[in-house]
């Protein structure tokens, strides 16, 4: 079964990927190694904006986070690579934060969360949370991504 | 001599192995390479928390990187893999700071002298370091690696 | 033609590879892959630094990121491995931003801009480009890269 198909049946439909907002692509392929560009929220087509500890609360970020790893995977399946997936290696998550904030943790489960529920256990990764001055666009979490593929 | 008894002789004793603080897992082997997820600085089991440039001082705040980079030895014995190291190939350090904070090599160095202390120089390493708005639990430094393996 | 004679033909001379503020090395190769330290922005030989969104303006920070990739270039030609560059793979920017400032990209495109320009395809990469609270040495940018050798 596809990806795209299991996606499908969990009631979850891929964004449009997004152009990458400037002089870069969307991800890089190397050798079996595929390094993703930092992706944004997009919810409904709108960007989740603001920081987490002033402008947002944790589940709303959290919903960001998730945003970003489906603009991960809408990147894939637009590059042909979704259903080669081997394994999601690492995953850094960037959470635009007050100086306060410090559950990056449960925001970033957000998108690691997603990753199992996709993948199962090859969707369990290496992950770096930390918590940013601030973001392009405004946005609330940037998401980037190491991820193995099927020979 | 395994690392471990090279650690003893050198009166340094490893950490107990930090569950994930969420849904991710604490290493990911790709072929030799091990990309191992952000650590977090525990001394005698307290998290050492707090902002470089306000609230801890360079000082304090290189002994928790190196409390970081012992967690990540830690991962490592905890999953059979330290004696097969080959190489420290990259650290990232994200450290907690104030908008007036510069030192972050320095603090960074906590973790980096750790390395070349432990393995030589198979210890050195590619590095990044950066001063982050805020992090997990409050940490004042977490730090994340790539490590090859031996084959 | 060897990649310093385009560089020169483009009327850009490397600058002196400068050496890590810390213990650590400007760059570790790992099979093909070559992770790079994160570079500071030097024009003229001096630093530039300051926040994005207070201290400089977008078009100043976009010339701080080129010079990051600039130092990207010289550490790669003082190891004697710019001329087996077969693609830039992913460059990680950190630019030092007030809490406002939402135009990474633009500032980052200053570093993606000119491994297009030298390399050409093979210079097209994965990107994250974060706003950072802080940066070494009151840094205004900094880049970080992964680089593919040829065999």
């Amino acid at each position: 079964m596809s990806v795209v198909t299991r996606l499908s049946d969990m009631g979850i439909e891929l964004p449009q990927a997004a152009a990458p907002v400037a002089s870069y692509v969307p991800l890089m392929v190397l050798g079996r190694t595929v390094h993703i560009s930092g992706q944004l929220p997009f919810v409904d087509g709108k960007l989740v904006s603001g920081k987490l500890g002033s402008d947002l609360g944790t589940e709303r970020g959290k919903e960001a986070a998730r945003a970003c790893a489906l603009m991960i995977l809408a990147q894939l399946e637009q590059a042909e690579l979704l259903d080669r997936v081997e394994r999601i290696v690492k995953l850094n998550v960037f959470v635009a934060s007050s100086p306060e904030f410090s559950d990056q943790p449960k925001v970033a489960n957000g998108a690691s969360d997603l990753m199992v529920e996709v993948f199962g256990d090859a969707g369990k990764h290496a992950r770096a949370a930390v918590g940013v001055a601030a973001l392009p666009l405004g946005a609330a979490v940037e998401v980037d991504a190491i991820v193995a593929l099927k020979a």
